[in-house]
């Protein structure tokens, strides 16, 4: 990797979460939602390993975007062939709270039982979340979530960026 | 404390989880659920601090029960009083996983983002979680999200208690 | 368990830390230390495996003592079956943090590498540590490295207690 | 950053540890240290904040390394500006386990309490550990206890790059 003038503290990070395993169109949508976050210019967090993680890194990656992954072990063999730098925890579970905190902004795509836990840290980190055919979610007492939903890979990558306060110009040359 | 014969290895645990705030009738709730748990003859175990946490702790403790608080922070003072035992982690959210982990069975009652995180947790581990005026949860493709609802707090503890095959008797002496 | 007067906030904790194998000699100061801080009143912490660990719970135990165990794993089976309330964490290693921090003061008794991360987090955290027949420890420069050292469980016992402002006599009745 | 044919799946990660605070001396051998993982092509990897950390990863930097910061907040602002890469865990002390995890080798350049304790959980991780004026360590029983000492910035990285079968040619241009 070679630092160019866009890196450095001013960088923004988006996390995509999702299943370890997903069918074909989730692994799809994930790979354009990734493929999104790079054009932003945005670092590209994931858990580091297969299914919804691996799709969104390799899109991020097949668009000269940078990739970040966070694994649940401590053995980086077992991340994904998509990531630029990778951090093992050892925690488990436990490492959805990293997945979440270090996006600014965090997508679920589609998503299991980890999945709804990284949505539930990231909203109690204060974090924008936006889900994309992911878990649907409402309080008992029907306020409002305070989450986004999106239809399709390039509206979620949107309404993250305006929730960034990024110019939508940057994901469109 | 002193051990009684009831106590060791076989004793079951249960998980109350819910806002640091909530109003006058989610604490009410949240008591009759502790008292429950209490009466079902299982460790009550939460997050420590106040709202539903101390609501179930003091429940519990009322019936005669044995609680266990599990706090964010590394200071002990932060404990509500109804607790035997407490442990503290300097986790902050990262404690949740662990408030998901020690119960044999979680019982949601309310609840904001951080609860949200430990329903996750707690599905994402097996664990059997009832939801008590909580989130409504539902997956994107409408599948069976494997989750229980009760309308009441005796019907909570009923399903807890059933999930984890314990005698519906002890808990309605 | 059935709470007495002695209980609550007030109560202060110990963590005796160790390696989970250890030879016949250390599991016999490890029983002592836990009987000690038994008789001290203080719940007995414990990283809730064998070794150390079980020597220590079943000494605090065979004194009538309360004990806490912290698993690293998410399966309660794995706990020594001298332990009144078990959490699991999950976290492997990460759980380290929480025997340290649980502790009011910590005691090291042998240890391997684990012990020697616990000793350092407990130090991070402000808590006296007192080390018995565990690893010898200084700084570069020769500075004090602000650790009690004991020759005799005993002597390990009433150092935590000193540190703790604990009186002496309880501990010896 | 841009990737370049060297890096990927195969690449080696040096964690350098130390404190937050520091005097210049230590400073510039943490400084030095950084440089040598760079010519080494390792990551350099470290808890993202101030004193060593920030020597260690603007050394790397100075000579065309990838840095990487594990902060144990959830501020990414708290990062030195020396880093490519952060993530946030607010984890607290907890994340001294992602550091020690993370490198396929650590170096200790001084060092506090956290230090200390991300020393013994490299050692239990099965990480070679390079100690540079650090903490002296002894077992109890005098048995050897697993690690390296250097007395130089340059054998430091030299005894980091031998424990992971790296050619010193690279270092050394």
């Amino acid at each position: 990797m070679v630092i160019d003038e866009t890196d450095g503290p001013a960088r923004r990070y988006i996390s995509v979460i999702g299943g370890g395993a997903c069918d074909q169109e989730t692994y799809e949508l994930a790979g354009q939602v990734g493929r999104g976050v790079a054009l932003l210019g945005a670092v590209l967090v994931c858990g580091g390993r297969t299914g919804v993680m691996e799709a969104a890194a390799r899109g991020a990656k097949e668009a000269g975007g940078v990739t970040l992954g966070i694994l649940p072990g401590h053995d980086r063999a077992e991340a994904n062939p998509f990531l630029d730098l990778v951090v093992t925890t050892g925690l488990g579970h436990g490492r959805n709270l990293l997945v979440a905190s270090s996006g600014d902004a965090v997508i679920a795509v589609g998503g299991e039982y980890g999945t709804l836990s990284e949505i539930g840290l990231a909203l109690a980190l204060g974090r924008p979340v936006v889900l994309l055919r992911s878990w649907r979610l409402a309080r008992a007492a029907g306020e409002e979530a305070g989450i986004r939903q999106a239809e399709t890979p390039e509206e979620a990558v949107e309404q993250a960026a305006l929730a960034l306060g990024l110019g939508r110009g940057r994901a469109n040359p």
